[in-house]
C-alpha cells in the first residue's frame, strides 16, 4: 500500500527523519531490499510494533488511484492520533476535513496535516502589464514522458549541484512528496483547474529573489489522465529551459495504450507546447534506470545523444552535466529573456 | 458587472424563462442595444425594480476575474432570498457553502443552486481495459483560439443541425453557462485539477447511447492561465473531430500578450495536441463575428479555405456545413473508430 515513490524521496531527502517504515506486506525485510535504497529504520508490520521506535509524526505516504482515503488506513490513522502522533497525509481527501479525526486530533492536541490543501488565495497568472514581486529568476522545469519518472529527483538533484556550482538555487515543489521535502510549495494537481497556472507562478513568485527556480513538473502531454496539469504548470512556469525526464524501462504510459515516442520526438512535442506562451529549450535529459536492465541507461543516453546532441546521465549519479547544459541555456538565452515585461 | 456571455446564451437558449436583466449601468436600454440579441425583458437598476417582473430565480451571471463573490452582489442575493428568490450562481465560490447566504435561504425555503459544483464521485479516465456504459458515440469537441470565442453556441449549434438532420445528437456542457442550458454537465474548469479528464469521460457517458456526443470546448491551448483545462479536456474527450472556434476581431489573447496565428497554424496545433492521446482532425471551423468590421467574417472564411480548405461558417446563421463536414469525418473514420475498444 505504501507509495515507493514517496517513501524513496523522503528517505533520500530527510532520511534522518526517520524512524520506521510500516508496510505489512514486506515487515521484517531492509529498506534496501524493498526499495533499493539504503536506510537502517526497520520496516514494521503495524502501528503498535512501529510506536516503539519513538516517532512523532505518521506519514500517510499511500498514493491509491484517486486519491482517497481506503477504510484500512482509517483505523491506522485512529489509533495514531489516539496514540498522541501528528499526522501527515498527501491524500486528495484531508483528514483535517473529516469530523471524526479532527475531534479526535484536538483531543488528542495533536496535528493533521494535509499537504495538498490548496493556499486560500489562488489566483490567475499575472496579466501582461502586472509587476512580478522579484525579478524574474532563470526558471527551470522538469517535465517527463509519463507520470513517476523521476521529475522531482532530477529538480532537487539540479539544486544541489546548481548550489554546490555557486549558483542561488531553490526547489520549487508542485506536488506532496516535493511539499514533505522542501516545506513549501503547492500541489498543483489539487487545486481548482482554472487556478493550476496562477498556482504555479505563485509557488516560483514565493522562492523569493533567487538566481535560479527549479520547478519540478507533473505527469506527462501525453497522459490521458494528468495532461492538463501538465501544460498548465509548464505554461504558468513559463520556464526558460526544460530538463526532460524518462525511466528507461518505459515504454508506454502505464495504465493507458499510449506509447511513449522516441527521444527526438519528447524533445520536439514539449519544445512545441511551450511554444505556445513562451518558446523554451530542452537542455538534457534526466534518466532514471531503476530496476531496468543493466546497461539500458547507457544506451537510451546514446540514443539521446545521437538523436538530439543533448547529455543525458542519471542525476542521482551526476547532475553536474545537467547544470553545465542549463548555464548554457541561461547564457544564450539572457537577452531574450531581458526583453520579456511579464 | 453582467457577463454578456451568460446573458447572452441564456437569452439564446432559454429566452422564454428570461423575465428582466439586472443591470445598474445599462438600465433602461433595450437587450439588443446592449448585447446585440433581441429580446423583450427590461433591462432594470435593481432588484427592487426587477421584483415587479415577477422572477422565481436570480441568475448570478457575472464572471468576476477569478470567481470570487463582489461584496455589491453579496447585498443583492441577500435581498433576492429575503424576497423569496432561488438563486442560481456560476462562481467558483459557492453561494451555499456561504453560512449566512445558507442560513437565510433555509428559512426562507429557497434553493441556492452553484452550477459549477463538481459532483461528489469524480475520477480518472478509464484504463485501457475497462468498458465504457454505452457504445462509444463519435465524440465531437469544440476547441478555441481564445475564451469567448463561441465554443458553447457552436456546439449547440451543431447539435441543432445534426437534430434537423436526423442524427441523435447530445450536448455535452463542461462550462456554468453551458450546464444552465442544458441542465446537466460539470464544469471542468471547477473540479480538482488530477480530474479535468475524467470529469470530461464521465460528461459523455452521462449522455446516454447518442449518436453523435457534442461537447464543448473551455479556454484555448494558447491561454497562460486556462490551457490546462483545455488540454485535459480535450484528451478526456479523445474527440473523433473538433470544431475549431475563432472571433474573427480577436489578434491576441484577451489580457496576455500571446498573439493568435494563422488559420493553418491553429489546425496544426489542435490535431498536434489531439494526436498525443488519440488522433482527431479539424472538421472545421466556427467563426464569430459580433462586434467586428462589416465584411471580416467573410474575410476570414476565406482566408481559412485558402490555408486548409475547411469550411468556416457563421454557426448561428447556418451550422449545416459543420454537420456535413462531420458526417464526412464520420464515414471516413468509421474503421479506425471500430478498431478502438477503449
Amino acid at each position: 500500500m505504501f507509495s515507493a515513490k514517496t517513501a524513496v524521496g523522503l528517505i533520500r531527502y530527510r532520511g534522518p527523519e526517520v524512524v520506521g517504515v510500516l508496510d505489512s506486506r514486506a515487515a521484517g525485510r531492509t529498506l534496501g531490499a524493498i526499495l533499493g535504497i539504503e536506510h537502517p529504520a526497520p520496516v514494521v508490520a503495524s502501528l503498535d510494533a512501529g510506536l516503539g521506535l519513538a516517532p512523532d509524526t505518521l506519514l500517510v505516504g499511500i498514493a491509491p488511484r484517486g486519491g482517497g482515503l481506503p477504510a484500512p488506513w482509517r483505523v491506522i490513522i485512529v489509533d495514531a492520533i489516539e496514540a498522541g502522533l501528528d499526522v501527515m497525509s498527501g491524500l486528495h481527501v484531508f483528514l483535517a476535513d473529516d469530523p471524526d479525526l479532527a475531534a479526535r486530533a484536538a483531543r488528542r492536541e495533536v496535528a493533521l496535516i494535509d499537504l495538498r490543501r490548496p493556499p486560500a488565495d489562488l489566483r490567475l497568472p499575472r496579466e501582461v502589464r502586472a509587476t512580478p514581486p522579484h525579478p524574474r529568476p532563470f526558471v527551470v522545469l522538469t517535465v517527463g514522458s509519463d507520470c513517476n519518472v523521476g521529475k522531482m529527483t532530477a529538480a532537487l538533484e539540479v539544486v544541489r549541484a546548481a548550489r554546490a556550482a555557486g549558483i542561488a538555487a531553490a526547489f520549487g515543489a508542485t506536488g506532496q512528496t516535493g511539499i514533505l521535502i522542501a516545506g513549501g510549495g503547492i500541489a498543483v494537481d489539487r487545486v481548482i483547474a482554472d487556478f493550476i497556472a496562477g498556482a504555479t507562478e505563485q509557488i516560483i513568485d514565493d522562492l523569493g529573489a533567487v538566481d535560479w527556480a527549479v520547478v519540478e513538473g507533473q505527469g506527462s502531454l501525453l497522459h490521458p489522465a494528468y495532461s492538463g496539469v501538465t501544460l498548465g504548470l509548464l505554461h504558468g512556469a513559463r520556464p526558460d529551459a526544460m530538463i526532460l525526464c524518462h525511466h528507461v524501462g518505459r515504454a508506454r504510459i502505464e495504465g493507458y495504450e499510449v506509447p511513449l515516442p522516441a527521444p527526438g520526438e519528447l524533445v520536439r512535442l514539449y519544445a512545441e507546447a511551450a511554444r505556445w506562451v513562451k518558446p523554451a529549450p530542452i537542455a538534457g535529459f534526466a534518466l532514471n534506470g531503476h530496476g531496468a536492465a543493466p546497461g539500458a541507461l547507457a544506451e537510451y543516453a546514446a540514443r539521446v545523444g545521437a538523436e538530439t546532441g543533448l547529455p543525458a546521465v542519471d542525476p542521482l549519479a551526476d547532475a553536474g552535466p545537467l547544470v553545465q547544459a542549463l548555464r548554457r541555456v541561461e547564457q544564450g538565452a539572457e537577452p531574450a529573456r531581458a526583453e520579456e515585461t511579464r
